[in-house]
């Protein structure tokens, strides 16, 4: 597949990943490599990467214990002083290989060590490699606030190596899906389409489908790289979603969630508010909710769980002046951004994705 | 005096300094300020900023503990939490009213902080008036290696009110002189040849040695912004004079220096080194070590004191490849950039700031 440029930086796929890595070490000329892992990529990806890397290059491999909870600033702290220990300096550069957790804290860890060096994704999940390890977004949580602290700032380059889902559990493709669905629902009604059967899909159209969810996004982000108006659209269903995802990781009682199975549940309400405040058709708003339960099946809440997620909404970072911003569809691949949602219709909304 | 402009922003002076600040208030949609502050400039300065204000728009006050020390994660954390907590959107803004510390911190928070929000300096020290609130550096220190983590982004714009510095005690103001005499060290004879006889000038004069000394600095910014090359001489005095500064503050048995203090250490062991390897004649040395010692007097050094110091240097930001890259001068107003200097040389310039 031909590799993906921007402005910025290029992504390059299976075939051409590894060439194009050790042409660019070969170009470049950096004093070391640091790769952040955790300890699955460490084991199952790790040996792959460096099998494949030729370039004569000392490196170090920095662990972190994989999952969200870890996204924080502790473990920056705890990398920074790695860095400084194993003798970085500004000419080094960090390879991030992992989902998600990996690409945004490694980006931001890179971002801000020095006042930056260099860095590189190998996301190796699917919403890793649809969604966060593309657009410069790097960032961590701040007690149980999604990607509050971060920065804006672009990878020399991404690898997608579309091997790495073989060892990806059921649940984290599901969770990459969701992003995939939102592509189709907020820019491509022929893309969104084809995910109404799954069950047609092969491998090879896993790999297509991946380069197109790419490809939405990577246009997106250079109309619009600091999210003044078009790139608001890629938050559909994370308004809600974020703060459902919220609310469940800081909740005992509750089974964290994913981020995509998060991002689901948002979508579908967003979709089921569109109906009533921008005119998506009924139709479509029972296809959406149809499409997304096939795959993800239904989050139980509880009538008690609605308040405090809504409470979340202000700690959205996408709010301005006070108002939480929506954005909602008009139809598939019409989305309309800056909508202002009532409590009450909020509250509808759980009720018909609980229905 | 004339507002400079950069590419990115302006510098606006006294009588100009708060007309700016209200036009720019009106003309943009900040939701709230978020003034920081230290226990100083909340008492000696806010007072007259905010009487100096007149746009109709919600403040908070953040104060935190003044002081190097407190140049660290701990205080952005809990600046995080009290943006989270007031309320801080994307379209907040914030206001950094104190010394380097509070600019170059206050920087790195607002520039973190759901990946950016604006800002604004308002130094109330000499360095900061100088150097630290101009030129897009903003960070913290890491433990103790000064400037660890930080990322270069610019102010909305700098306001300079030399009337705050008439609050300042004595070694403050020699600490914002050291880095006015470093301009006039790597660029300008004739800048250098007004502090020979400090004793001559007054106040007014002060104001005009402050604009000039902006003026080099921000046009050695603005040809290499990303310090590639020649923003690179503006570290004169800095690889030794950050490792005195980090081991006097990790060290028990000594009084912190200020960094002013440190990098005037810097300076004259930067001088002798230049004798020795890219020949600066011998009296510009002894004019320079007799300048500066007589406005900083002497730091005492006990032999022990060296090997440490030198082993710091390995943390320089400015360290490539493993190289150690000075600054040196091989006369005044022509810095040589990327000098390496033995350790042997490093100790008998040592020798030499003592004898």
């Amino acid at each position: 597949m031909t590799p993906i440029t921007t402005q910025d930086y290029s992504i390059y796929f299976n075939e051409n990943a590894y060439t194009s890595l050790n042409e660019h070490l070969k170009a470049s000329d950096y004093s070391k490599i640091f790769f952040l892992v955790d300890e699955n990529t460490n084991v199952d990806c790790m040996p792959f990467v460096l099998a494949n890397i030729d370039a004569e290059i000392s490196y170090d491999i920095l662990e972190m214990e994989s999952g969200e909870e870890n996204k924080n600033l502790d473990i920056c702290l705890g990398l920074w002083e790695a860095l400084s220990e194993y003798g970085a300096d500004r000419k080094s550069l960090m390879i991030n290989v992992g989902g998600g957790v990996i690409t945004d804290l490694g980006g931001f860890v890179a971002s801000t060590f020095k006042r930056g060096i260099s860095f590189i994704n190998i996301p190796t999940s699917l919403l890793a490699m649809v969604d966060a390890s593309i657009g410069g977004k790097t960032g961590i949580d701040l007690g149980h606030l999604k990607n509050q602290i971060g920065v804006i700032n672009t990878a020399e380059m991404v690898l997608i190596d579309t091997a790495f889902l073989a060892t990806l559990p059921e649940n984290q493709m599901r969770s990459g899906l969701a992003e995939m669905l939102k592509h189709g629902l907020i820019s491509n009604l022929e893309y969104w389409n084809k995910f109404l059967d799954l069950s047609k899909q092969t491998t090879k159209d896993l790999d297509t489908l991946i380069y197109e969810s790419i490809l939405i996004k990577k246009d997106i982000v250079a109309q619009d790289p600091h999210e003044e108006n078009v790139r608001k659209t890629l938050n559909y269903g994370h308004t809600l979603g974020h703060a459902i995802e919220s609310y469940f990781l800081s909740n005992a009682d509750k089974e964290p969630l994913l981020h995509g199975e998060a991002i689901a549940v948002g979508m579908i309400l967003a979709s089921y508010i569109s109906t009533k405040l921008v005119g998506l058709d009924e139709t479509t708003n029972q296809e959406i909710k149809a499409t997304i339960t096939d795959v993800f099946g239904k989050v139980i809440f509880n009538e008690k769980d609605y308040a405090p997620i809504i409470e979340l909404l202000i700690y959205d970072k996408k709010n301005e002046h006070g108002n939480i911003n929506f954005v909602l569809l008009e139809a598939i691949g019409e989305p309309k951004i800056n909508c202002k949602v009532s409590n009450e219709l909020i509250l509808e909304a759980f009720n018909f994705y609980a229905s």
